[in-house]
């Protein structure tokens, strides 16, 4: 009995390996299948990135060189390493970046060494016995500083990889004084290994096909904020007309445009620090206002905000309802389609970089709607009407208001980077500037009222006041 | 006259020089005593900074004993140099962050340690002078080949740095091949001192004052909600007693508490990336959760729209107009307050880690004050009353009914947490994942409507659906 159950238990063992030996190679050849989709999408979808693992490919052969090339290698022998090792670390997909982290790491190389010989020369003083207990003093001291510099923000920002590079040469130059006996050699040739090595990343980086950080930024708010204008021009659609299956649709591309808006700011704000360090190219200068993308981004993704609840109540059974006659619903309409025109408008003034008309059509039909849509809710439209039908109404009034407003944020801000940039056609008035300032009165209380609120636009004075900005009122909030 | 105007300009020059001089010290004190007083700051916010630093200046002196001491030089020689750099490369300020750039540098360096040995082998049946053309053909294609599989998402998420140290590492290795006799003792040199330099790092992080990436993760997501369960029990006082100048100046402190709430995400991203290397700790088991807690912090934000909304809306004058009766003012102070409360007890529940109520009390009061609310609106309230002054309530009340659903959202994505964790006093039939499936009838339709709303609050089936989760109603959208 025992031996048949053995032999049955062999015979399921081997069956299922069996199985596993079978299925494995069309589980791998399925994976396989999958990994080649994903690569080929990527490539797909920005080639660029297939050119850059070449151009890696290509920087990494070229400081290679050295190690081939007797002369070159006579030269500098094994710290050679040091030249390969700085373009794999350095070499960015941007140009801002593998800049950027050039320039700190050869600076810090050469700060460090400096000091790294210094400390060294100083322990010598105290005799060989002393010696490794003054360089270990030296580097904690060191090493805890720097570590702590690192946590400065604006040293964060711009020169957290400088930092590294430098507690790691004064570590390896001071350590290495106590085992070498030309310390300034060892301490030059790491200097001019690294050299080569980012200057070799720096210099194909920019010539072989360059991808610009500034470049992408400019790319990336004008389409954020064409798409945003898109949908703006796809409600008005939806408004009059549409049906419950089609917005089902809409509302999946909606949600996935929506969140590539929302999500951008992160990347916004690492190209923008990227682009700092890029010089002049193509149409962009070397001091070009990268900040003010920042700001253009910001409002952007606030007016996002408001379309994203807007979206909520575009309900085609809440604003179809027989409360609400047909001038309410073209009214919010047009409010709508005007907003995404001037969102377009202004995206093309971006992506051109041609001044956009000041003041803007879009924007003076915005205040005209908003005006009729004001008066119209002044008239005795509520009255005899459920307050939860009336609810969505007030809602998306509210809302559309609100996102005019944003809109015109966004035109003055647009506005303002057109006059810092020197956009083409750009007059020296300054309009788009001025503009900026001046109360746009889009909301008269009515007569009846006695505290008069004027809602004045005013720009925010810094992209990180994002949420500050929205919409004063003069001396008091928003009563809308 | 020449000369007279030339010793005048000499004089200016010398008087200018004197004063830059006698200003530089004091100029330089002004800006190190800011330096300072920053540093005191970051110190006094986070004193683990502080800690990081000192543990980072002993690791390097701890791997830089192989210098100093005779017996380990002599095994290592120079190699000792990839320990040291290790050690500042892989020290981060988390144990998850250090564990998981240590175990990717270990494994990278074994795997392309040996993909290079083998590479250089296959060259050598050339003979010398073909050897550097295949070298160079081989770090041509890994190079390219790896860094375009960096691009890939997942990859990026969780490897990039291992890819990093597999270019760098099998480009060392291969090249060196060409001037080096033991290839096979050069790449087992490099990787014993890369083990060496990542568990000294390791071992330093995690039994030296360690920072658990986890820990900060639970933290920041738990202060979260009470810091928007504390805006909302605010908001409550303010609704039924505040005056403007007390606003105001609340506002500005509400402007940094949400600013921080919203753009958290990033952050807890971060965080639950690191977590996931870090082995079990503390009340942690090593399978903890993290997701959950992303999910939870994609539902606060969300919630915090709605409040930051709903803020605009908050103004003395608007709410305490006439044509608002107390009554109204007491409902949305209720629900304000209640939602305050809610959302304080959830973060409660997270930082001491028991079971929340379920049902918790306090959301079961919102029902009521919803419920009421909603009573009170389908009232004749609204007659003959204008509409734009009506239109800050009907806001403000749809923005409250929002809230409330947040609210609930958060309560089951906490519940649901609890037992995956199993929260102290968790209780195994698993009601709080039960409950996320339960449709919950908060807003009933007034009775002469034809079609039946139902606002079920469904559970977002991934963080990543943030927005997606917020409130469906069966058959159509909200219609609030």
């Amino acid at each position: 009995m025992e031996v048949e159950s053995r032999n049955q238990e062999e015979v399921g063992f081997f069956v299922l390996g069996c199985l596993w030996v079978k299925r494995f190679p069309k589980k791998f050849l399925s994976e396989m299948v999958e990994i080649a989709k994903q690569a080929k999408k990527i490539a797909k979808d920005d080639p660029r990135k297939v050119i850059h693992s070449l151009k890696v490919g290509l920087a990494l052969n070229l400081v290679s060189l050295f190690y081939y090339i007797q002369p070159l290698y006579r030269n500098f022998g094994d710290y050679a390493t040091w030249a390969v090792i700085t373009v794999v670390v350095v070499f960015e997909f941007t140009v801002g970046a593998t800049l950027g982290k050039g320039i700190n790491r050869g600076l810090a190389t050469l700060a460090a060494g400096a000091l790294g010989l210094g400390a060294y020369h100083l322990t010598t003083i105290t005799g060989k016995p002393g010696e490794p207990i003054l360089i270990g003093i030296f580097v904690f001291l060191q090493a805890a500083a720097s570590t702590f510099i690192r946590f400065f923000p604006r040293v964060k920002a711009r020169y957290d990889y400088g930092m590294l590079i430098f507690i790691l040469t004064f570590c390896l130059v001071s350590i290495s004084g106590f085992r070498t006996n030309d310390l300034l050699d060892l301490a030059l040739k790491r200097l001019y290994t690294v050299l080569i090595g980012a200057s070799t990343s720096v210099i194909v980086s920019i010539f072989v096909c360059p991808v610009w950080a500034g470049g992408d930024l400019h790319k990336l708010v004008a389409l954020n904020l064409e798409r945003l204008g898109k949908f703006l021009e796809g409600f008005a659609d939806e408004i009059l007309n549409s049906t419950e299956a089609k917005q089902s649709e809409n509302d999946v591309q909606f949600r996935g445009g929506m969140n590539g808006i929302l999500d951008s700011k992160n990347r916004e704000e690492i190209l923008a620090n990227f682009a700092r360090w890029e010089p002049g190219h193509g149409q962009f200068m070397y001091r070009h206002p990268w900040k003010q993308y920042l700001k253009i981004g910001n409002l952007t993704r606030q007016c996002a905000r408001r379309v994203e609840a807007l979206n909520c109540y575009l309900n085609p059974k809440t604003l179809a309802s027989k409360e609400i006659n047909g001038m309410i619903q073209e009214a919010f309409s047009n409010m709508s389609s005007e907003s995404g025109k001037a969102l377009k408008e202004l995206a093309l003034a971006i992506k051109t970089m041609t001044m956009p008309s000041s003041p803007n059509p879009h924007v003076t039909n915005l205040q005209m709607a908003s005006r009729n849509l004001k008066s119209f809710l002044k008239s005795d439209f509520c009255e005899d009407v459920n307050f939860l039908k009336i609810m969505p109404v007030a809602a998306v009034s509210s809302l559309l208001i609100e996102t005019v407003n944003c809109v015109e944020n966004i035109a003055d801000a647009v506005n303002e980077l057109a006059s810092l940039a020197n956009f083409k056609g750009s007059n020296s008035n300054g309009a788009g500037q001025n503009s900026s300032k001046t109360q746009c009165r889009i909301f008269e209380q009515p007569p009846e009222d006695e505290t008069p609120h004027v809602i004045s636009i005013n720009e925010p004075t810094s992209a990180n006041e994002e949420s500050q900005s929205s919409v004063h009122t003069s001396g008091q909030k928003l009563t809308l």
